[in-house]
């Protein structure tokens, strides 16, 4: 049996998941120099946190990867994933909503990157293939910056199945291809927008590109082919947040 | 003496360097699942080039660190830096222009994304700090995804006597502040521009901060702070090129 408790390393995340109230933090671990840090979450947060001082190397053991932690750490349980039939209840018919697929996407950092983004330009849930998506990956929520405590991140089994649900419920679902001729700045953004992301190498798969109302393009210099895909997704909220202005 | 030959990872990235006409290749090493790549590099390319085949395990060892690339990697020679002198004697005065300063960044991945970016977004330069640019970074190149073969990219090593410079030729300077009130979103783009980053953590420094002409905010939602500064970059060129449009 997986454990369902897991550490995440670095401040911003570990000061997120400090200031949510919906997540438990079974222990800190935090450098003698991290005290200041750590007073400032305490005077901020009302429940009651065990914190053990250690040092960087009893910190680095903590976590399977190698990753910049900076000296924190959290010890916290999961919290429960959000289903797609809960979500879609959940959704108020009238007011606009924009939700983030992520078709089989695998960089951790990407993901986590898109997580951060994604808060910071108020997208509703993200969508991910169950098989691409561990709650307690080291480097995605590193990446995210605290990211997952802020949005529902929700497992799905398939993106066609995912795309037509979201269909019936009233979104238009757009995917970014590099293929498509339709440039994403000139796109009118709907009141409900899915948008879908193809992984890192081959892009979106031909089934899910079908199953898309639009695909859009982001214009960019022919020598380099594309973005990144957490930079693509970061233009592209940029471009729909300027528009609902 | 450090060596000026170095190796680069990826299919992206060897495939830019095989198409680059002014960078030096010594040799490739490719597994023999990548000879479908490597004919269609060498069809395209009319210099004669070395390839060996390889396993993947080898190909591992000429790498200092556990990048992910795909079976293929080119030895290449260093190629010479542009001084922002000629840089800014190669600018024609009539012309729009924009360039990217990065202050103090020092995540490899994250320099690597901005330099994908920036090629995409078709920025003339992108300006980094001596002591956080090495041209060998085996992270940077391959994050890059073949970038570093389209742009220059200037080191230097006072961030402040650069912006100087740079307003001296024109360049209006505009640092990414999350401090700042002033929406990116509401400003109009100047014909010559030059936008500063600052690093991950801290943001830019104080005093570079004093040396810009303007300050500016991407307004996100106050849970998560800030954008990926990749990110941040991605979606402030996307405002620019669509004000350019």
């Amino acid at each position: 049996m997986t454990s369902l408790n897991f550490w995440i390393g670095g401040k911003q995340a570990v000061k997120a998941a400090a200031l949510n109230p919906s997540r438990k933090i079974i222990e800190i671990y935090a450098t003698s120099e991290n005290f200041g840090f750590i007073n400032e979450i305490q005077n901020k947060v009302k429940k009651k946190i065990k914190i053990t001082t250690k040092d960087n190397k009893s910190i680095n053991k903590v976590f399977k990867t190698d990753i910049v932690h900076q000296g924190v750490a959290a010890f916290v349980e999961k919290n429960k994933n959000l289903e797609l039939d809960d979500f879609l209840k959940l959704q108020d018919k009238s007011k606009d909503s924009i939700v983030v697929i992520l078709d089989d996407l695998t960089d951790q950092r990407n993901i986590g990157s898109i997580i951060r983004s994604c808060v910071a330009f108020y997208v509703d849930a993200i969508f991910i293939l169950k098989k691409n998506y561990s709650f307690n990956n080291e480097n995605m929520n590193k990446t995210a910056s605290g990211g997952i405590e802020h949005i529902d991140i929700i497992p799905v089994n398939n993106v066609c199945n995912l795309i037509e649900k979201l269909k019936k419920n009233n979104f238009w679902v757009a995917g970014l291809d590099l293929e498509s001729q339709k440039d994403i700045c000139k796109y009118k953004w709907d009141s409900k927008t899915a948008i879908v992301l193809g992984s890192e190498g081959l892009g979106m798969r031909k089934l899910v590109k079908e199953h898309c109302d639009e695909l859009l393009k982001i214009n960019t210099n022919p020598k380099i082919g594309s973005l990144n895909v957490s930079n693509a997704l970061a233009a592209t909220l940029m471009l729909r947040s300027l528009q609902k202005k």
